[in-house]
């Protein structure tokens, strides 16, 4: 959660006077996103007609080279009848204009609120959306390497170094570089492959009652087996708060919406448990490399990693039981 | 800004359960107020029609007890066609909930945008808004104590120790101790009084164009004159980021646009300097005090009283020139 950069409403008003959306009538930071500023703002026409946007200004340099693929990404799937927020693009048709050496883009508001404990109901429309993500983005023209796969891992957990991770937990150190050597020898090949959401936690997911009205924050899309965007999902939404206890019901309505839309193939479903394992090692990976070297005075809560390393002994204990298909 | 309570779309559906506002469809954490949690929701009745407020909760215990005033003080005032927001009562007649130990309280959601740099039509419109508000307040039963004036100046100033103010400011320390008996000995008797805002700073007032469309923020609302609530919108709006330089098109503006509702009595315009460098005191001392006990790592920004005594000394160079009446 933050909002890194102030802007003045009067600055507000001449990012959103570039769009064809009406005048800035209100306009409030809000706390999402980690790595990029939001606002919830409203417009109105002249005609009386009022609209809300997400405006986003993005903070890190990185970002700003993958836009055209993220943004178009939206747009993308949006058509295609994926329940995914559009982006406005601007009076010249460009995604994303730079303001202050920062680019910023206004994507459309979707309602709806992102659950803490989820229904069945409410996992099973989380496994169709983002099997409809999968279908929807075949014909999208544009890929994105996978930046946080196993050999990211493997550089952030050295970066981290055994010491400090064992001041996280003693256990740490031995349990990801034994994983990272199991998932080297077993990782699989050759799965049906295409965007992956890659992070579709509860917090990027909007549902109106049981339904889902928007899946957001695509900033970890990349190309990748769909299988593996499946098993994320599984370890995201599938255990209680903390990586534990599991919750079968919620995996099996998981698993059961996906395939309303998109089949699992039985080398995909075989796959699953070894995916799963390093859906964790990537969270493990990410979070205690940021947990190490987070200020302590930065805005942004840390993760705890070992949120993950419970989940991930439960995939290693379990197998395939985690997979009810 | 911040959200210093993380609260679920489960635990916020329950809060706004409790009133007869529909199914709750969106909340975004916002980062406004420093002293409490907020969110923007969004509700929506059976019939489609949706409709947004502001849930706030109260993180400092000392809050609880003048909530009745604070709550009542808007309803009065809008009821009175103040343009501030509603408060919305819960099922039961109640204005504020408690949740989890903490207050909860529902407002009215008013567009608008907060201005950094304002117009003159828009401090007219200000200073029509703070008489409405002045004779408003006149009819409302409720009172309470400034707890912000000359007593708590000294007692901020006095906790901060010499030192520590010297670090901010070499000037600092002599600064404040001569002001404040200066202030002592010139503070002014007598004046009109009754509920003032003693805030007023243009984060606290939404704007459509040239109309103020929301006065918000009344957590420093207490019993004060009147003049000294003009006297502190007048520091708060017609200076430059940073106290300087004066802006004497805005001064003329707010004290008209004051006066289109509401006379200012000799008195009160001969006591208008006194009153700005009193206004200059409170937010020097409560500024100097936060920057020097607030912890590095808190999430609040703060912020520089030297803003506040480059204010000070231009008020008592300038004396009444400041008050173009």
């Amino acid at each position: 959660m933050a909002v890194y950069t102030q802007l003045s409403a009067e600055q507000l008003g001449e990012i959103v006077g570039a769009y064809d959306v009406g005048e800035l009538v209100s306009a409030k930071g809000i706390a999402e996103g980690v790595s990029n500023s939001n606002w919830l703002i409203e417009t109105r026409r002249e005609n009386g007609e009022s609209t809300r946007f997400i405006l986003t200004m993005y903070e890190l340099r990185i970002e700003l080279d993958d836009l055209p693929f993220f943004l178009g990404l939206l747009d993308h799937l949006a058509e295609h009848g994926a329940p995914v927020p559009r982006t406005i693009h601007d009076r010249n048709g460009a995604a994303y204009r730079t303001y202050d050496d920062k680019a910023v883009a206004l994507i459309e508001f979707l309602p709806g609120v992102s659950v803490d404990h989820p229904t069945p109901a409410q996992a099973h429309s989380v496994g169709a959306a983002l099997a409809e993500m999968h279908l929807a983005a075949a014909s999208f023209d544009q890929s994105r390497t996978q930046s946080m796969g196993l050999g990211a891992w493997d550089w952030l957990i050295n970066e981290c170094g055994e010491q400090a991770m064992a001041a996280i937990d003693p256990e740490l150190p031995d349990t990801v570089f034994g994983e990272l050597s199991w998932l080297a020898g077993n990782w699989p090949g050759g799965l049906p492959s295409g965007v992956c959401h890659c992070d579709l936690f509860p917090d990027n997911v909007l549902m109106l009652g049981d339904e889902v009205s928007g899946m957001i924050d695509f900033y970890f899309a990349a190309n990748d087996f769909f299988a593996y965007d499946l098993a994320v999902t599984h370890a995201a939404w599938c255990f209680e708060k903390g990586g534990a206890p599991f919750r079968p019901d919620i995996a099996e309505a998981l698993l059961a919406g996906y395939q309303t839309r998109r089949t699992l193939t039985p080398a995909e479903a075989d796959a699953l448990p070894a995916l799963a394992r390093g859906a964790c090692m990537r969270f493990i990976s990410s979070r205690a490399y940021d947990w190490i070297n987070t200020p302590a005075d930065a805005l942004v809560a840390k993760k705890d990693p070992r949120d993950f390393t419970r989940r991930l002994q439960f995939y290693r204990e379990t197998a395939h039981a985690a997979f009810p298909l």
